[in-house]
């Protein structure tokens, strides 16, 4: 056996290890709410998970063979997929979700952060059922936290890093002391906003289940919910406003609250990405609050405008929380909603989507590409805080939206054979591969994914996770290329 | 006065003269069917830009500085927009679409070799208007010949025209007789096909007038008809064989066929370009073919083979004439429709849309980018045809499908204003700026763009005439920089 596989195999005992951990808090909500089904799936689950861990890490001690960054892709789709089978067993087993392939669709939103549900009606669910759905939220965040950090550069998307020069992003080749202080004030920060938010929930009127639920929700950017109607359960303005801050928080990228704490707001907001992402969030915010009120058969300005911030800011940051339903608002603000659930949030952020700082390039390339067909001898040279954006990045960015489309479209193929109509087809896939949650129509913010056959549903889990893992990751070990190379 | 603008508006002149000429069949047939108002339109109408165009060509003569590539796309996108206005007058002023905006639409869509249409009731329409109507198909699709051998290349679309190495292309700096003979020779297959489509569409049974109609839809890849339910009206499989087989000459690279006549079959065959082109159209015919038969409702296999050959043909080469309602097919099927819809046809044909050729290049662009994910030291090479792409090529191909896709975006979401579904409003941009025809939903083959808003018309028609000239050159007009660097 390989050192790799022996590796690959150690890392998997970890991750049994981890999950068994993280499966403590639902099991003690389980007993606290007497939920005797659930408790013993929980017990039984995690006790498996921690033994089958500690044998799997004794029997495979550390090697000292650096774990190499090609490893790494494994490691990582293999950590998503496995903690997504296994976190499904309780809530198959404890009746929850009876229908094994159903659960693993919802814990694969859970970890990916997508929030897309095939429960029909939440509010049945037992309590901690619930609480653990909504917990795989929270550790995918950390997850993909940890995961923007050390793996992203090593794949060679460095160009998404420019923001944090102040934290040169240490690749998986180097797990110095370096990475684990950047990785442990990535965490801090992300705890931080998760106390944050569940004591101002908990000011707002909420108990500290549904405040944790919700916190949960929002600081992965996941979005599930213990209300059928979302965050709709909650009247209240100010409970809606503190989670469309703590959305669009989350969706900024972490390394810029390292540059605030250290050089001040001025310096946080001279990012281009913020700058660009904040923008598009307050132009579609605007006009949609202005469309709501002329055409939407909204009266009152101020909740035209909560629930046009709320709608764009939890779509933009790929959330998925919804208080209304856009999918009958009028044309112009469906398609901005569409637009910016296209876009997706900052990268280095817990949120999905193609990121905005691709779009700004993009948007820089095109400019570019105009300017060229009207002086081609001259040099145009894409430049981003001031610096110019190499052609490797350009490249990189290129082939990720290209590859990006053409899993959209492979993917609503595949799709399509459920025959339902191209909006919702389309709409599923961009809603999962984007980890947004609810897309048009069929799949719109009232509706759910229960429509879709068992195969289409696996084929949207993993659409889930690819995007999570920005596409390469993930697709690159269905490549031939990637399995002969690492023989050699 | 400069020398360019003197240049430009001596080219407005020939055009009226060339317009005003084209005019003559169309007011013959009104002659001959004794439609007396047409007869009137169109006599006033040709003895204007006759009389216009050579006071004009008299108060300009050819000066003998040459026309510089920049110009040439000022005077491209002036001869498809005044085209369109002036052709638009006479189906105004004989009361066939009295609507001037409706009847610019018409002629836009007729240029730029769309076919879409505003018309609810074809058949109502006098004979000469349908057939002016579709004989500006046949003059957009000779049009778009001459632009892309002469002006393609000096914008840097020469990727383009990597199947041509036989007939390297001319650009317009260099009006040498080459480019004249280049000229004369694609007009010659041009008019070959179109009378050997004409005389076999007779021999099937059409009359010589519907036979014409027909043909100027097809070779220009435009998709016109005079009936209403269009080539469905024919129900001989004969009639509809001809057509596809026309419909996908048509949207094959003309430059090939010197290929084909020069080094016979084989060469021709090599072209990747043609491979990928009838690779896709005969993989979705045979999917659909199949989806009809199974859960489409079609129990004739060969009636299922022609309906799905058409309409894939159709939309593939950007014609838009339709045998059957695709928006009613399953949505495996539509999806397969959806995606030839944004592919479009070959390069250097009369058909439309992004071009294989791109779409070609992308997917190389994507595969390189999966291979350099797992092999970041290596160096991959995109080739075709066994030579390498240069990165100029490449980059030029990446900048035209951002824009692209940008221009869908912000077409759609100005489109969006008229309040129609999501489906109607993005397919209606696509379908203009790809000079499909017809889209989806409101706009499916059965429907037509009356729904519209005056101000949508106009933004669509300028939509097909971007799309005709392949988006920069008439986007290029719209940039600040254009005008002012004109000026240095």
């Amino acid at each position: 056996m390989s050192v790799n596989i022996k590796n690959v195999i150690r890392m998997m005992g970890i991750l049994l290890f981890v999950i068994g951990l993280c499966m403590i808090p639902s099991f003690l909500v389980a007993v606290i709410y007497q939920e005797s089904r659930c408790t013993v799936s929980f017990s039984i689950t995690l006790a498996i998970c921690l033994c089958s861990g500690l044998i799997i890490m004794r029997t495979f001690p550390p090697s000292l063979i650096r774990i190499k960054a090609r490893d790494g892709f494994l490691i990582v789709s293999m950590c998503w997929l496995v903690a997504s089978l296994i976190s499904a067993i309780p809530m198959c087993t404890s009746g929850a979700i009876p229908d094994y392939v159903n659960a693993f669709f919802e814990t694969c939103s859970g970890y990916s952060t997508t929030g897309s549900s095939i429960l029909t009606d939440v509010e049945s669910l037992p309590k901690s059922m619930l609480f653990w759905r909504s917990f795989t939220h929270w550790l995918g965040g950390m997850g993909i936290i940890v995961f923007a950090a050390a793996i992203l550069p090593s794949i060679g998307v460095e160009g998404m890093m420019i923001a944090s020069a102040e934290t040169p992003g240490p690749t998986l080749d180097k797990l110095t002391p370096k990475f684990a202080d950047t990785a442990k004030n990535l965490y801090l920060i992300y705890i931080v906003f998760t106390i944050a938010e569940t004591i101002l929930l908990m000011i707002g009127g909420m108990s500290l289940y549904d405040a944790l639920v919700q916190t949960f929700g929002t600081v992965g950017t996941g979005g599930f919910s213990n209300y059928g109607n979302s965050i709709a359960h909650f009247t209240s303005p100010y409970l809606q406003w503190v989670i469309i801050v703590f959305m669009t928080m989350c969706g900024t990228n972490f390394n810029l609250y390292f540059v605030l704490i250290r050089r001040g707001p001025k310096a946080m907001f001279r990012d281009p990405e913020l700058r660009l992402y904040l923008g598009i969030m307050a132009v579609c915010t605007l006009f949609i609050t202005i469309d709501l009120l002329a055409v939407g058969g909204y009266t009152n300005g101020f909740k035209s405008f909560t629930d046009s911030a709320f709608q764009v800011s939890s779509i933009m940051t790929t959330t998925g929380y919804a208080t209304a339903n856009y999918d009958i608002w009028p044309t112009f603000a469906k398609m901005l909603i569409f637009l910016v659930m296209l876009t997706g949030a900052c990268s280095s952020s817990t949120g999905g989507g193609p990121k905005i700082i691709r779009i700004l390039i993009c948007l820089k390339l095109i400019r570019r590409g105009v300017a060229l067909k009207i002086h081609p001898n001259r040099v145009y040279t894409v430049t981003l805080n001031g610096r110019a954006v190499s052609s490797e990045v350009a490249t990189n960015i290129t082939n990720y939206i290209f590859f990006y489309i053409f899993v959209v479209f492979a993917g609503s193929l595949v799709i399509s054979f459920n025959g339902f109509d191209l909006l919702t087809t389309f709409s599923s896939v961009i809603t999962c591969l984007g980890n947004v949650g609810p897309g048009f129509n069929l799949v719109g913010p009232t509706m759910n994914f229960s429509i879709y056959s068992h195969f289409s549903k696996i084929v949207l889990s993993f659409l889930m996770i690819a995007g999570r893992l920005e596409l390469f990751t993930f697709f690159m070990l269905l490549s031939p290329h990637y399995w002969n190379s690492n023989k050699a």
